[in-house]
């Protein structure tokens, strides 16, 4: 079996519609009628953004929803993604089919398709990149730069959980039921919060909480001001005592958000927590539970 | 200067409107009213789509190129794109400014912006990979699977140039003024051809005429005949005396037409060449100037 018929083998079945079988040049697709387009792109390359041994499946469906993820960042609503891969000779079919796996999965769960995409050669390590489009009401898409003085600081879910289950994936942790490390491999884009009209900014966490408040305050020409105390931990985070860990580890794909103090029964409904707040001034400072001002590895204590 | 801030300086200057100034995560952009959209995405590896030496100028300008030749073959005209770039570390700025300043000038050429991407670390060859958005008039896409029996075979340009050029940098070849690496380095993307009712099925030459042929061939269900000696070879070309390797080899970025035998005096104004026709059957025959069916390296004689 040659290449083409190999890669059509297990990606011609991801295609939607406007894929056009991936038979064709480029793919062709009617945008939703009244709506604006929300797109974004983020690679992944093995050994750096995953582990040379991740499951195919897993890193599959991890690239999906780490885009995905901005995507939920911006408030937007999922519609179809382009991937090209860059694979080590000779192609490993039993890796393509894990991977296309955990796309189909992926796609069936996020209600998505493949539009199109390329796969090449690479002397090098697996590298992937991931395009995804999605659409938002005119006007509506979420910004980092809405943030108001006064504003309170929001996340959704758990804080750390993804950058302790790689150093549990690494052997220099315990992670007793795969709980991090499962965080770790598959975030949870949180796609579909019904925020419209209260969010006033917006991110999703991908290089840590305390460096990422720093660009949604910097973007927003404001302070951050995080309680430490506040940051919502799991109970294997908790486990583990190692809260500064938690607050500067990539790889958590939670949504921060930022909102008028009069908003906080909605967001809490929507599982928000409230961890801090913005503020006139500039950089991120972190307090611990005394109101004292912490001092984080990586010189994240006033980022910005 | 961190990271951030390198990236920043290079490529927030390419950001059109949609790209938010790349300080968000996604790029919003209104599709232009009654249009479909049109979405490719192609990568690129150092030492394997470009040689490790070339300028990263040039190197930016040919990913660009390689990806409008994609919305040339579809009919449609540029919108933006997204990039993501897998770079060794360190950062080479000055790799960084060259590659920036080539996507300048051929975003100012094609009338299109940047609007957004990634860039990561990586311990392989760069890898590049860019996604290009582009528009048509609904239902008016060109297609691979749309050329009729009977239809005649028509292509753009000159063909095979890219390939001598390859071998003349790797030294293979003497290229005396430069010409044959200029077009490997440099595709013209064949955009704004108004042949829209004529093009019956369409798609760019990028893996050598004789295989792309048969891709169009089969997925319009037809076989093709191409006549040897009516394919247009540059002075430089025909200077080298190695017709298979024009034949057969990649990179032309021309476009592949079928139209109606009544349609040759429009393509002929276009500047295109008629190479051959389309007929019941399947595969590819290419023939010598006297008719004699021709045997090409790589199998590709009777394709399909």
């Amino acid at each position: 079996m040659n290449e083409f018929d190999l890669i059509a083998r297990h990606f011609r079945p991801l295609a939607g519609v406007a894929g056009l079988d991936l038979l064709d040049d480029a793919a062709v697709l009617a945008p939703p009628v009244g709506r604006e387009l929300v797109i974004s792109a983020d690679a992944m390359v093995a050994g750096v953004h995953c582990l040379a041994d991740d499951p195919a499946e897993l890193v599959a469906r991890k690239l999906l929803r780490v885009n995905l993820s901005d995507l939920a960042a911006m408030g937007a609503t999922p519609l179809g993604y382009l991937l090209t891969l860059a694979l080590p000779r000779p192609l490993d079919e039993a890796w393509l089919a894990g991977f296309a796996r955990g796309l189909a999965l992926d796609q069936a769960a996020f209600g998505i398709a493949l539009l199109g995409g390329d796969t090449v050669a690479t002397p090098g390590p697996l590298t992937l990149s991931l395009t995804i489009l999605g659409h938002v009401a005119p006007g509506c898409a979420w910004r980092r730069s809405g943030g108001q003085a006064g504003d309170e600081l929001w996340v959704t879910g758990t804080i750390g959980d993804a950058a302790l289950g790689l150093l549990a994936l690494q052997g220099k942790l315990v992670d007793p039921n795969g709980v991090l490390a499962g965080r770790y491999h598959l975030p949870q884009p949180r796609l579909g919060l019904p925020l419209d009209g209260v969010v006033h900014a917006a991110m999703d966490l991908s290089d840590g909480l305390v460096q990422d408040c720093g660009h949604l305050a910097a973007a927003s020409g404001l302070a951050a001001v995080i309680h430490a105390a506040d940051v919502p931990l799991s109970p294997a985070a908790q486990a583990c005592r190692r809260l500064e860990t938690c607050l500067t580890g990539g790889d958590d794909y939670e949504l921060l958000v930022a909102a008028a103090p009069g908003d906080g029964t909605i967001l809490q409904r929507c599982g928000l927590t409230r961890i801090g707040r913005l503020e006139v001034g500039a950089g991120v400072s972190v307090l611990d539970a005394a109101g004292m001002r912490m001092t984080l590895p990586g010189g994240w204590d006033h980022f910005g």
